[in-house]
């Protein structure tokens, strides 16, 4: 990286809620953040999609043209906050290449062409950072890159949604519908007017395929990411989880096995005593598993324009020091492509209800049929209400081919009526492994 | 730094579990390590305090001169696993000044001398990392250094004493004795035969001292660090504390006023509902308090072989990096001598409980005493036991000062009747800062 002597020169790309908390701590906290850096850092421009007068910033520093910026050659980092896929990325492709560090927070860019940026980055020797992206200021990039480093990562399940958090945790305090706990979120900020993203799990397979590339050190093409999202959860659902003392969370797993990588979002069941259960509101968790490390829990606010500004300027500090100090970039960090491990094959425990008819040897025909697909049984809870009976059983570890056939058996089964409802559930931390 | 070219050397001070699992994975992980790094890493030498043969590791690479390893001049990392004050002082010393960097798991040292090392490091252009000696495997201090580099801190709350925090817990579900618990957990392996420096407080203030200085980047002697132990905690203190809704452990905080830095360690009574409450068993938590980032929750074993080698290859991983990038060393952590807010001053919510006389009148003259001294009240609780009565008080945040003084009134009452006890509250996260 080339070694920088004079003042450090920002560019700011976007002056939303977060680049506007940047700006803000660029030229209002100058000393401070020189200090920690070892060189000034100034304000070189703001590209704005509209010119428009910025609060507390020379109108010399504002422009439209985000391309002319980025290609000036005098910018030591371009901090992107402008989000999506265009002009996005052409914008970080060209910072870097004009010799620009990138600090960005956008998921969508990195979770698609990650592999490729880095690539190009390690070319430039440049650096590129991107804290901000996935639980926003609660520190996991980092730390999984470099604390762990010398560790072997397993697994990282994470809560990396702060919407649907919120939308599920309302859901299950007050027993209201999606619909009715999505629009209080839109109300207090916590999900957007179109929340289609954040309800579908799009968001967070987006921020668990970064996830996995860092954990595992893995291309892991955005597509290869199982998604379900949270839109047919009911406040039946919601409750029956609770009667067998769970939450329901929109969960990300990424994990490793010697057969390859695995990344999935779907909902889950979380038995009530699993740190991830204590994830409230519109919060973020994520809970690490290493073979030395054991279990690391990192919980915070995952979203939110000051707490985002945070991780950006952590990531602008971190990039700045390494400048000043002539360091080459870090290493490319996707040295390799692992095998995906397809979903098939993933085993979990599943929680499945039904109800069936109330008769003698039902339960023999319904466990038969699990037994026949080699899934085997921790509980059986059997209830009788008036003609019928709810079932609700919940398996050892077991392949999702494997329950997805016995879901399909036991809606040919003539005892077996209405929806027959599956759910993955989440070990409990002393079980996580078993 | 120096930019190494050739396979970085390393030398290993001491041969304990850490320094055995260290040896490991330098010796069997080599080619994985040397991908992460951008360089092979090699075993230079291993000091251990009496000649022996070691499992896996070539005898020529044994020695007993410690002194005579770091002062080779050939070493890119030394990793002083030894503990306590001297040799681990002058051998670091030694192997800084003879140009190698340092990872060490040292708390007792870095706690004590760390500004002094910091310098040192610095002038030798050397790094100087220490992750594994707060909270294990647990990443706090690179966070704190880096991830939040751009943000303000405010507070660090912390269980950072594994050993205390499983004989609290033990008696929280035993119903026993502080002494049960401890040899339980001597028996476990989770106490040494001398528990006197995590019973103490000791242990914990250590740690304090070092996340305070990173936190609020000054100097703080670690006899500025405020510690009371657990000792004196008994089955009548746990039962009254879960009769209150809260668990007691022992917590270090510090934190950060326009009036100054404070760090204290103390027994704290906790609301079963904060996020510190649920960190049971000889795990470690950390709730870091920042202004942009809100609160930031760290989770994770706080001690083992295995756990703290974790941070020990991750701290070797990421200054092996450096070293192979050129990087200069990172600045100097500890640029100022902010004051210390003396504990007089620091204000917490107390939890005050005695017998008093139950006769009228009582309630009034004890609750004069807190108004006259200007400690407000939150919540009274009285309940007749026959001839006495048990009055239980907590405050709102009133300084140490105040409450000292209420206290030594109190036993002037004619009307209290044995030992009066005050144990501080955190406040739950929402009211943490209240």
């Amino acid at each position: 990286m080339k070694r920088t002597t004079g003042p450090l020169r920002v560019a700011l790309l976007g002056h939303g809620t977060v680049g506007a908390e940047t700006a803000r701590a660029v030229t209002g906290r100058a000393a401070e953040l020189a200090d920690r850096i070892g060189a000034p850092v100034e304000l070189a421009g703001i590209a704005v999609r509209r010119a428009r007068q910025l609060p507390g910033i020379d109108d010399s520093l504002i422009t439209t043209d985000a391309q002319a910026l980025v290609s000036r050659g005098d910018i030591d980092v371009v901090i992107e906050l402008i989000g999506g896929i265009e002009p996005a990325r052409s914008l970080v492709v060209t910072a870097m290449e004009a010799g620009a560090c990138v600090v960005t927070a956008n998921k969508a860019l990195i979770a698609r062409d990650g592999a490729d940026l880095h690539r190009i980055a390690h070319k430039q020797g440049v650096a590129l950072a991107y804290e901000a992206a996935v639980a926003g200021a609660v520190p996991v990039l980092r730390p999984l890159r470099q604390s762990l480093a010398g560790d072997r990562l397993q697994r990282v399940t994470g809560i990396v949604n702060g919407t649907t958090n919120f939308v599920l945790d309302r859901m299950t305090r007050s027993g209201g519908t999606l619909q009715g706990a999505l629009q209080e979120a839109q109300r207090l900020g916590y999900a957007e007017a179109d929340p289609t993203a954040d309800v579908s799990g799009a968001d967070a397979a987006a921020k668990m395929a970064i996830l996995a590339r860092l954990a595992f050190d893995t291309e892991l093409p955005l597509g290869d990411v199982h998604t379900e999202g949270i839109a047919h959860l009911g406040p039946g659902d919601i409750a029956h989880a609770r009667a067998n003392g769970c939450v329901i969370k929109l969960v990300g797993i990424c994990d490793r096995t010697p057969d390859g990588v695995n990344a999935r979002v779907h909902p889950t069941l979380i038995p009530l005593e699993h740190p991830l259960a204590g994830v409230r509101g519109a919060d973020n968790g994520i809970l690490v598993e290493a073979r030395a490390a054991g279990e690391l829990m990192f919980h915070g606010a995952g979203a939110g324009g000051l707490a985002t500004s945070s991780a950006v300027l952590g990531d602008l500090v971190a990039v700045c020091r390494d400048r000043v100090a002539g360091a080459g970039p870090e290493r490319h960090s996707v040295s390799r492509v692992l095998p995906v491990r397809p979903l098939a094959l993933v085993a979990a425990r599943h929680h499945v209800s039904m109800f069936v008819t109330d008769e003698p040897g039902v339960l023999s025909r319904v466990s038969a049929v699990f037994a026949e697909e080699g899934v085997s049984l921790e509980t059986v809870r059997q209830e009788g209400l008036g003609s019928a009976a709810q079932l609700a059983l919940v398996t050892h570890l077991a392949t999702d081919a494997a329950v997805t056939e016995v879901m399909n058996r036991l809606r040919e089964l003539p005892c077996t009526r209405g929806t027959i409802r599956s759910i993955r559930l989440l070990g409990t931390r002393q079980k996580a492994t078993s």
